[in-house]
């Protein structure tokens, strides 16, 4: 008997129960509608893991789209983070709010071809050129919320690594892209006689860091920025601009340099595992979103602070989005289902506002001296 | 009226509610037991948000402290990951298993000190070297659980990047080690006249890519490797060895150094950022986690294949490891709890062998020209 | 008395004799002609250091618009690489040559501005796109040999990191477009008042190693391939293509992958330190020749090999292309001065080809296990 | 005939003038003695290139062994380079001279052996530890000038990458590291039966940028400081230290953020490279010597700098060191041949300070605007 043959989440849970001589009594509690997820979202499922989601906010957020205040869905394990990112919403927030600019670069996909040597790749990548309104109608074929937008290459020898960029519109888009490029690459191949190795690369580059995302992007740009009055950084944030400042040149730009890091930040990936978990994102595109940079300022004796997100992978339609509580916790935000890609783009405006939000409150606590006190008062590992 | 105000859950959701005119019947499904972690993992909660919970497996693991078969809890709203991980448990155990093999580098913490100049901060490197039985007790002071077992530092100027690198036990330990790092710091401020400037620095590096921990290690470093018959890969992932190593060089090796990427593998992020929410672990580690490189080998006809994870931070104690249902995920795979350190290593031996699997049958899916497909037909954008 | 208001070679050389109180008899050595080298191309010129000149070669060009046999001028003071480099060209001209193909991107520049803010700095960005046809103007009234063909930007903030690209001919041209970005700088703040922090930005990038230039390319992307049969393998290489082979992806590819490293070839930078300085190159630029990938392929039991130069700064006018030996050295590749840009592009025709050459010897060595032996031969540290 | 048949310089030359029909009288000019790099440096030699040599300086060194004013030699043939690091010496100088302490890493060689699996691996790095003092006793056999110090190693499946650290004393040591690492090499596969794959593994990490390097070092790490009088930077440098601070952090830090560089400096290359030829030291390691980091601060509103080069491979015996104007370029600094390790720290020490005086230099170009201005009048592509 294998699980993938039984039926029903209950009878596997009860088959894994048996065999590891447990009980599984939590893993049951889940909303009417979650059990749908088997389908789609998750084969042998036997049941749910529960987060317990905390709420940030409230933020002011002046995006293009998304302007005014937000309750920010965070969905974590690990205490103070929701404290934290509270902390820089109100400081942001009392400073007349966050500005937020987003830009689609695209779901990048990337097959390799193979071809018989560099002259034949060089071919290739001027028949990729020449032939991209018939790339693109495959493309568009597979889909009618897809897009190709774009195709870059790049030669070693007899490989010629191509990425194609799509507008998914709504969708985080890597399954539509993905079918897209299979569509596309087995076209290519039947044209030109290149075999194509593998449809994924690397070069894509879905859910490992790399430079080529930080500097070209990858799903949406992000970049947010906000002026904290020196009043409010003394009064919400207990220290100076002229600190943070300083913690953020030392921290964000010296130290990543010392350990080659991709990510000129604080800690991005907090503030974006934990609301792509409450919204029904896919988590392991929190690699990604740990790209980008946080810069500082000071400005009339106030605080400048930036952050720049070049690698938001996004969606507010398929993934996890539609699950019961991930739905309601995208309705938090005001967001619900697809809208030609403006909804993604809203929640990329809210996803980069908190981001800032989470930077300002953990660098004013590094600049204070009172992370490990804070992490001493409201978690601990015992 | 502020959230952070409300002394309930109920009563939180309720404002929330409230203010974005909806209902959140979803969010306030979970398990008894998991209200406490709004004193513990997660301010101002207001409920939990749910996600499936598959199975795949099971998988001959082969570690040094785990043997045996085992099925791994894996939470995720990407369909086709859990058929994708249990297609390689099955290839790799009918070829006798995964081998295992775990070190424990330490989870690390770094303070940045600045110091008058290059001599003071030369001076400063070596009183840390001298004091190093000092620094330890103070260290170990702040918890029983903790030990100091080793001191790296680079300098640049008047800057000193200190690595604080912890045994931590059973637990992750990022707090206790920031903790211990902040008594430590106080210690060096007072004793040296340096002044810290922030006592994390990005040198340590939490939750962010970078070549420092991929180098040195952080957490745990975990080897796994399997030998799969050739008649196994036909049978099992429907391609032969020399077409999976194939797409290994040019996707892992050569598609990541065209992406100027640290990650040289196929899909590390999916694996463990699935097993990481299912087993209650801090989901922003998995950018660490997406760190490493992937092998393969034409072994007498036969495929070998081996991961590398430089960077694995995990605990089974602490964190999101108490609550219900991750408690109970954890118990899937034998762990309860905390065992001097050992649990922790138990888990991540069954991680690094998970990993292998999902590697395995991701490079052989696009080895045969399947990921479309079976994406088309497991999950779709719709 | 200073050295930079002595007028004449002869007295400053004897300035510094008198200063170090030593005779400085063989840098006093120089061909007629070089004297002129203080006036453009070194300050406070007191003479000259000569290196050693050795010929690698002949190497059996197929360029696209160099074909045909080549001695290779090396000036190197490293036992054993031009013996290295000349068994490669044999083995490489015995099979047929080296195909190459060169791509000229442009040698690119980058100023960055300051602005108030990111809405600001994105209507910059859109700025420069509406204005690039003015741009072109303004930098090529500049000069006659130098034409703006593309401008990319990178956002982080209040900064804006502004990459020119520019055709400059045969010249390698880093001082025509620190020239010409001076005066289109100057027009960007009169016309939209954003500040011009730096004219040079590290977003060039100009002698660094950096991913951007590996993934987009800079001065001039150069291909280059052979296949190496067996039996040369054999007779030439006294090695296997299997071995070679497995070298290659065991140091070039994993091995670099291990090291956190942008090069992912044997040493590229020996080949191109030594033709470079043959040759009157910038020899700071080695360190861009640096990056690049070299694959290996067994094709019919023969060893097909190929090197990926992303960036190559190369000219035949201007830096030290005119000094007398300097421009012997490239007289002996056929090259004599400027020629619309086609001469530049026949040299890099020429170094990409020895660049393979290096590979393939060093490769072979190594899988042989001679490099220690060759070295104890042919150059000695005593 | 082959070139390398013949046997004297002369004819060398004479047959390739034949060869290409052009008069090679520039390269026939060499200072008596250089005829013998021949034997040792420069195989097929057929005479010399020479380069200009210029002065900057003095420069007041205030460094562990060496203390003083220095004349800085520079081979370069690119205008204003001399001008501009002289320009950094003047103002150094006058503000007290440039701190610089150096740190002896070692030269690296990395072989990589191949096991049969992980736990082979594992034993074999074990067996490293456990047998140090005897592959120090092979390694020093090898040499009288050279001690095995570390041995660091890193694991990815059936591979084991080992770094050997060296000390070569006065050598840059490279030779002696391969033959020394030879040895050693053939001793371990003997001794354990591990397959040496190739003794260059790109671990070591010889000539090609890395982060390997930059965080662990290799050669020697040099660090430098200055601090500049606010009078004198508005006097020499003509701008003020607020302004060269900011450019330093946009420019050297968030543009090579930006970029993905790790060079994080204004142009180390430029000064190295320059330093090197005329000192004979091997070109193609200024790919290495271009890691590093450039910092500022204000300082009682003085300008603070610092320069950080973690990987400087420098020697003062064998290479080109013995040739007859390199020679007498290393004793314009007071140094010649070997002195158990000093001479080479001594040069290291001289070779840190006129990095920061060129780094200071640049940065105020930058900073007043007047860095194409410079070129303009100092060097033109004409």
């Amino acid at each position: 008997m294998k699980i993938r043959d039984i039926k029903t989440i209950e009878e596997r849970r009860k088959f894994i129960e048996k065999k590891v001589k447990r009980s599984l009594s939590a893993i049951k509690v889940y909303p009417q509608g979650l059990e749908a997820a088997q389908f789609k979202n998750c084969e042998n499922m036997i049941g749910a893991v529960q987060l317990p989601l905390g709420i940030a906010g409230p933020l002011m957020v002046k995006g293009q789209l998304v302007k005014g205040e937000y309750y920010i869905p965070l969905a974590t394990t690990e205490g103070a983070l929701v404290a934290s990112v509270s902390r820089g919403c109100k400081a942001a927030s009392l400073s007349g709010g966050v500005k937020v600019i987003t830009r689609n670069i695209g779901m990048t996909r990337s097959p390799v071809f193979k071809t018989s040597g560099i002259e034949k790749s060089i071919v290739l990548e001027s028949w990729l050129k020449n032939n991209f309104s018939r790339l693109q109608k495959i493309a568009q074929n597979t889909s009618a919320h897809l897009q190709l937008l774009k195709i870059d290459a790049s030669i070693a020898g007899r490989n010629i690594y191509v990425r194609f960029y799509f507008d998914t519109e709504d969708a985080m888009g890597m399954n539509m892209a993905t079918i897209a490029t299979q569509e596309v690459s087995q076209f290519i191949e039947k044209e030109t006689g290149a075999e194509c190795i593998s449809i994924a690369s690397n070069f894509d580059v879905d859910k490992k860091p790399a430079s080529l995302n930080f500097i070209l992007g990858r799903g949406r740009k992000v970049w947010a920025e906000a002026l904290i009055e020196r009043k409010i950084v003394a009064e919400v944030l207990k220290t100076t601009p002229e600190k943070i400042h300083e913690v953020a040149i030392n921290k964000c730009l010296i130290g990543s340099a010392m350990s080659g890091s991709l990510g000129f930040n604080a800690h991005f990936a907090n503030i974006i595992s934990a609301i792509f978990i409450a919204c029904g994102q896919d988590a392991a595109h929190v690699v990604e979103g740990s790209l980008g940079i946080t810069t500082t300022d000071i400005v009339d004796s106030n605080l400048y602070i930036s952050i720049y997100l070049p690698d938001l992978a996004v969606g507010t339609v398929g993934g996890g989005t539609n699950l019961p509580s991930q739905k309601e916790a995208l309705s938090i935000l005001g967001i619900s289902g697809g809208d030609g890609g403006e909804n993604a783009r809203r929640f990329a405006e809210i996803v980069g506002a908190s981001v800032l939000a989470g930077e300002l409150s953990l660098l004013a606590a590094l600049a204070e001296g009172s992370l490990a006190s804070a992490h001493q008062k409201l978690a601990r590992n015992k």
